[in-house]
């Protein structure tokens, strides 16, 4: 017997559609690719956001088509969220700071109809075009006045074709489990996989990432989305803020330290989500100019995710009353997997302790059941020591990979494997210890390469470390130590292995230590672990005993 | 094509059990019907409730059989609610505050198969039972001490129940349609109608309800639940509280001033939500207890419901820095549909204007589309002036009644009526104007009896006032008010329509005032008006022109 409650589905037009009813002026400002502020609202989003659907009528894209887009954060990326999946095709963000050859792979692969673009790409279009087998037409999205001059064919003007399509439009209804975009993974581990999302999965996702245990996010929140379009939905953002009515503002490809600061300040911005190396960026900018400061901002937290952030991060927030909150997920998660909240229980630990807390990955929250497991499937204790891969499960977690790339990824439980490692503490903090694939396996133990890279980096001469796994005849296989030094740095090998062996236990480490340039990163800024494996896996310690 | 996201159902089991897993220590503390208070917490609650499952089998409840109760706020009422829904069966809240017969109509028309009641009904019980056709089994929810001696076939002890019940049990797995409680409505304007719940519906009612533009519940929050459990899922907290881990404090049926007041202060309730009798019921009790005083409470917030709450009770608690939120609901949305938090712009307002924008009876919140029409079903502007129909849409809210009583109730744009007329002004703010079975039609133009009835209610020498519509040959209906005076009152009817004079329009002005002692309410509070109406609608005034 069913309920009688009414069966209505959960789709990605509602949002907009409730956010244009309720918080029709609510604004969204933009410093756009060619300069200058744009103001809109959530009552304009709509309203070219139905444009933008009749416009894909007119470009030919039809249901469940792939509309690819190269765009930063910007009101017309905005305005193709909405347009493109509420019309019932599917948006495909891609990110441009990819390679070419995984760029042309990403959009064959996927078969993008249409590919928009932001001027600033319009040279790598031009050059990517030839081998891009199902795009027939192109959208620079920008006005008449910016059309960048490139030779493309089926080459359109998105102001022309917002201007021409009519206003009048009704979003279709269908079954929530449509799918509604398209992202692919980074690329950290091997070539980037599609993660399939739905309407369902995202409306989900974005109720459960407004709660005050989440990121509290509310009509009394002006956000400024750092984190790109392109890369896993934007953490959801762009859907939960019109769920809700929050003021948004975004940076479009303005994101170095200054930007980032003017926005925050101008705009009264309360709560900001980035990958460290952005607040990082915002850092330096402070340290630049004294006379900027986060005292000045209105800011009162900001999110991180992506990779850990250090301690010292979370404690330079916390100093300006700012709450730094982590999350651990991945594009495959929609992405928020785990959040860290403290508990009332935490209030009494001191702000050393509490800063502590704040550096593990998170807490469940409802929607996502996690487990670790050990090599054989077993499930393992969550007392905060034990280790074993990261598996969750849940309503906006994948299945699988787009074109059933390697067949369904669930374990017999229902669980997808992250691919991560991590403990779980008994009130269900996520501590990540390594990647499966970086973890260095030495005698049936496993040594985190991320603890030991955050080991030497914590050395003040110390710019960048890198660790990978080396072939040892004994122990399978042991930790070599890839360093980048700071200018003018003064330490050796030997400098650098005695500060180690205060830091870790002696059988972690490394067998060696190499200096170098610069390191491999992916597109998004991590460790290219797969670039350093290819060139030093097979380098044979001088220390090996 | 479905996204690739996991197919997983949105269940009631999974609150429990996310609470059990995160936050397993979190209290749920209850004053007893037998008296002392009990302390538990979510984990016991999960094992409790998986033994409550296991118990119906037992008991032999099926799927989807009706489970009824009639039981105060406790946490055995509170296993149920998992134990019953989460095994597939369907909880039936039955309101003990009916009249006997309202009673017996229920329960048969529910074809209850096992009821399960607290011993305070257990004479209420002895008396219905023979009236039951389809009741099985009687549980009482006490320990074999407290056992009350009644007479009744096939009577069980819940504790001897539970205890001899296996704590292993799977939740099933099924399609989130499925139906899951079943509530009646008041009984304010006719028969009660049953109202058919699923699991999809209560998970997405949750996930909005603890959203900071909602109630804004997290695992911070110690709530004091004084909505009747057995009326409207208790506006949904017992489901939303374990998805975010929120401490519980159940009153059983000590909701009286004094031991609302004491456990506030004895437990550190930080949110409560009541009608506004009950808030009234705390405040003369503070008033007869100089040393007891809400700013000695931890209490930061409480929610409003089931009738509009006076200003001045707003006023009360926001000089002790309690936030009054109100929500307006029925039965038949499960019940939140619009919810009264300020918007960024109302922060400018004065203290006093800020109450009056809080009478209100809110907002417009995701998931919930609003519409006011007029009576050939055209919408209505939203200019805050003009009042219609107020309908409603979501994935919360009823399609029609439990037996389909009257058919399906949308209308061809997939809207419930909710029965209520109301304004709407540009910001999504619903302001209730009346029932439209209770609005005075005079000369095609209304008259809300509930404007009518506050401005009598506000002299000071007013207990209570009612206005009802009585028939008039030319203006085909005008208002008769009918009122109790305060003891030791010395008005008269002269007085009292002087005193209307300044508060409202002369053509509201009623055609007669009736004195009388009493005036008649349902089982929530609510004045019965079909009561006022049998009795004296046919009433001719001495006035009348
Ligand atoms: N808070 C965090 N702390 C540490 N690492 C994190 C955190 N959040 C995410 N990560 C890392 O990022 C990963 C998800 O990143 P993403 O989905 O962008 O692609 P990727 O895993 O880097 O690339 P690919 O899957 O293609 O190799 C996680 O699996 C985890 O390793
Ligand atoms: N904030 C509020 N302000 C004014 N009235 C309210 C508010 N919230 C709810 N109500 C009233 O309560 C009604 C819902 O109450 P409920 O579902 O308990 O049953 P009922 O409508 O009183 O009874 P019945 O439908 O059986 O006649 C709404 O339709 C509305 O008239
Ligand atoms: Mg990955
Ligand atoms: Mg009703």
């Amino acid at each position: 017997m069913h309920g009688l409650m009414q069966d209505k589905p959960l789709l990605i037009s509602s949002l907009i559609e409730h956010a244009a009813a309720f918080h029709p002026e609510t604004e969204i400002v933009t410093k756009t690719v060619e300069g200058p502020i744009h103001r809109s609202n959530y009552r304009e989003l709509r309203d070219r956001s139905r444009r933008v659907a009749n416009a894909l009528t007119t470009l030919g894209v039809d249901f469940q088509d792939r509309v690819g887009t190269l765009a930063w954060n910007t009101h017309r990326h905005y305005e193709l969220y909405f347009g493109v999946s509420g019309s019932g095709a599917i948006l495909h963000t891609v990110n441009p700071r990819l390679f070419p050859e995984q760029l042309t792979y990403i959009i064959n692969h996927a078969e993008d109809k249409v590919l928009f673009f932001d001027i600033t790409f319009a040279g790598l279009v031009e050059q990517l075009a030839p081998q891009l087998k199902t795009v027939e037409a192109f959208i620079a999205m920008t006005d008449r006045d910016h059309m960048p001059e490139v030779n493309l064919p089926n080459l359109h003007c998105y102001e022309d074709l917002v201007e021409a399509a009519s206003e009048e439009y009704q979003w279709p209804e269908f079954d929530e489990r449509t799918a509604s975009s398209l992202c692919y993974t980074s690329g950290t581990t091997g070539n980037p996989k599609g993660v399939l999302y739905g309407h369902r999965s995202t409306v989900l996702h974005s109720l459960m990432q407004v709660a005050p245990d989440a990121f509290e996010i509310s009509s009394r929140t002006t956000m400024l989305l750092i984190v790109p379009m392109f890369h896993a939905n934007a953490w959801g953002v762009p859907y939960s803020a019109p769920m809700v009515g929050a003021k948004m503002v975004l940076p479009g490809p303005h994101l170095d330290g200054e930007n980032v600061y003017k926005l925050m300040k101008e705009e009264s911005v309360s709560f900001s989500m980035a990958v460290p190396t952005v607040w990082l960026m915002l850092f330096q900018y402070l340290d630049a100019h004294p006379d900027a400061s986060l005292d000045r901002l209105s800011l009162t937290g900001v999110g991180v995710g992506g990779s850990a952030p250090p301690i010292a991060m979370i404690e330079r927030f916390r100093k300006s009353g700012i709450d730094m909150v982590q999350g651990w997920g991945m594009t495959e998660t929609s992405p928020l997997g785990v959040i860290n909240k403290p508990l009332p229980k935490h209030d009494s630990l001191s702000d050393e302790d509490k800063a502590k807390l704040k550096t593990k990955a998170g807490r469940g929250i409802w929607g996502v059941e996690i487990k670790i497991v050990n090599d054989d499937g077993e499930r393992l204790p969550w007392d905060g020591k034990t280790s074993g891969h990261f598996y969750v499960k849940g309503p906006w977690i994948a299945s699988g990979y787009y074109r059933q790339e390697g067949g369904s990824k669930l374990d017999s439980e229902g669980f997808f494997p992250t691919g991560d490692i991590g403990t779980i503490d008994p009130d269900g903090y996520l501590q990540l210890v390594d990647r499966s694939k970086d973890v260095i396996k030495s005698g049936g133990e496993w040594i985190s390469s991320i603890e030991l890279e955050n080991a030497a980096a914590s050395h003040p001469q110390v710019a960048e470390a890198a660790v990978i796994g080396i072939a040892h005849p004994k122990w399978q296989e042991r930790p070599l130590l890839i360093v980048v030094l700071k200018d003018n740095a003064t330490i050796d090998k030997e400098d650098l292995m005695e500060f180690l062996e205060e830091q870790v236990a002696k059988w972690w480490l490394p067998d060696d230590i190499l200096f170098v340039d610069e390191l491999p990163h992916t597109a998004t800024g991590k460790l290219l672990k797969t670039k350093l494996r290819e060139e030093f896996g097979d380098f044979k310690p001088v220390t090996t005993g």
